[in-house]
């Protein structure tokens, strides 16, 4: 059993999740979003005592945490973009220091779209797959990666950042201080935004949101298809880039702009054709997340587990060495 | 000692490389390119009969083939784009025929980018980097990867082709059947191409080459000026994405091109501070590669030592779990 934290800019999550990748208890808290450090922290110790309750919570063989971004996994802080109070955070010595969390169990911090990865790698459609991208397209655009059968997270965790690389190297500044950046092209925000650019009205009463645009795509509407399509051409463009870099298998989208289904895919796998040209990056599948609302919390535990799994590997290597000797001697 | 070949369209180079990585003896011979396959793979035979005569041969402990690309080091088979009669040749198979070759020896193919890569890492400008992108820029733009300590090459071989990633996803067709590629806005054969366009006039008897536009930049030129600023920024843009997608901490750049030096090197350095502006990928180190004519061989040879490396871990490995049955039985 894990135990694994879930942190976003509107609610806290907490669970048990056992071997198999299934939630077996589930806690959640609203994120007092604009208080203090401490009130956040406050929040983050009441859906830990949820779990303390449990009976599994005495038998955790690790504590996953993942966090909305920027996070700092080499030196366990947080800034999350949505919680204003937390500017690098030390929340991985926080956690460890909860009163009742079992002696040598150590907090394992990933960022959200790399926890999405890990879940999908260990139970969703990325499962099976040694050479892995899996990405959020939502309100931003997130990603993650897998290579050679591991989570690759880079020295700070924070590999895979596919939302802030730029496809339009003279294209329009983006917050991050680049240009260009796939998130301006592609997320729900960019693809509403480019829709009523382009004429699309949105229907009385509603807002203009990724999901309204892909209701009208549906229907037909030029504009909110132009949306979608300028949309995919920029998400290949980037899949491509990653794919030509790195070399991959397969891609996995969640986030609210996937849930588009063909209105997002179809054009998306016809520009794929046109950027991924080169032999070693043909043929790449891409298709839809497997899981939904527990990505976050399966991938917490899951980067929990494979940390435990390293330590163990490292002790029985140890065992061996010292084994080993004694024989020789 | 190691041996190492080092395959391109004008020449075919062998060497014996010690464990220090010095090449101790190098042969070559030019690259019947036009010719049939056999008639090339006895101009590789005449490479390793100059290497066969050394007294070093019968001690080497692996052999590396740096190659021309595309490669498929999983079938170890090699297509090179200058040497038409070999597609999909068997190379590493070839090799291994070769009937000096010592018994157990089994040959590791490497693209030539790749190569330039591990040289660089073991005894260049990336060494005691664990995380660094190495780049050829060139005729055309290669790359490759180092993550965590090791090479990355991907299930082919042909991580790394920073060459082919969209920086203008609605620029100019590629011959890769891409757009907007890298290798269409920095190559040498694109800078001269640029310079020209914005008005550069090559000086009468020299050809428009990336080198006489540098020098002609050095003067104060602003065409020249303009193809080198707009080749860094692509570069830029391309080394931007590569770091926010993997984390690396260190770029380094060899090939032709980068012989101009600040001509490149300072525009780049400014366009990385506009692309490169994410928390985790600012500061990035960029530098001229170290080693030049031999990187190929060192890398072959690298990469041979680095797969012995491994067989013999995994011998130790298996070796100390045998000790450590015994000690339990």
């Amino acid at each position: 059993m894990y135990a694994a934290l879930d942190i976003g800019g509107t609610k806290i999550a907490g669970a048990l999740v056992d071997e198999e990748g299934r939630v077996v208890r589930r806690v959640q808290h609203p994120t007092p979003a604009r208080e203090s450090a401490r009130v956040l922290m406050g929040a983050v110790d009441a859906v830990l005592d949820g779990l303390a309750k449990e009976p599994g919570w005495s038998g955790i063989h690790g504590l996953g945490i993942a966090s909305a971004g920027p996070v700092n996994t080499a030196q366990g802080t947080v800034s999350p973009v949505n919680i204003p109070a937390w500017r690098d955070f030390p929340l991985v010595a926080e956690v460890r220091s909860y009163p009742s969390l079992l002696a040598g169990i150590e907090p394992v911090l990933v960022g959200d779209a790399v926890a999405m990865t890990a879940a999908e790698h260990w139970r969703g459609a990325a499962r099976d797959v040694d050479h892995a991208l899996c990405m959020v397209v939502s309100t931003g655009v997130g990603g993650g990666l897998v290579l050679n059968g591991r989570l690759h997270q880079g020295r700070s965790g924070n590999a895979g950042h596919i939302g802030h690389i730029s496809v339009d190297l003279d294209g329009a500044p983006c917050p991050c201080g680049g240009r260009g950046c796939v998130e301006g092209l592609a997320s729900g925000t960019a693809i509403a935004r480019q829709a009523v650019a382009a004429g699309w009205v949105r229907p009385r009463g509603e807002e203009a949101t990724a999901a309204a645009v892909a209701a009208a795509a549906t229907q037909g509407d030029p504009a909110a298809l132009g949306a979608f399509d300028r949309a995919a051409q920029a998400l290949a463009a980037a899949i491509a880039a990653t794919a030509t870099l790195v070399e991959i298998e397969a891609v996995v989208i969640g986030g609210g702009v996937a849930q588009a289904g063909d209105v997002l895919f179809a054009p998306l796998r016809r520009h794929l054709d046109s950027y991924a040209t080169l032999d070693f990056v043909r043929g790449l599948r891409v298709g839809p997340a497997a899981l939904a609302q527990d990505a976050g919390l399966v991938g917490a535990a899951a980067a929990a587990r494979a940390s435990a799994g390293r330590a163990a590997a490292a002790r029985t290597s140890a065992g061996r060495s010292a084994a080993g000797v004694r024989v020789r001697g």
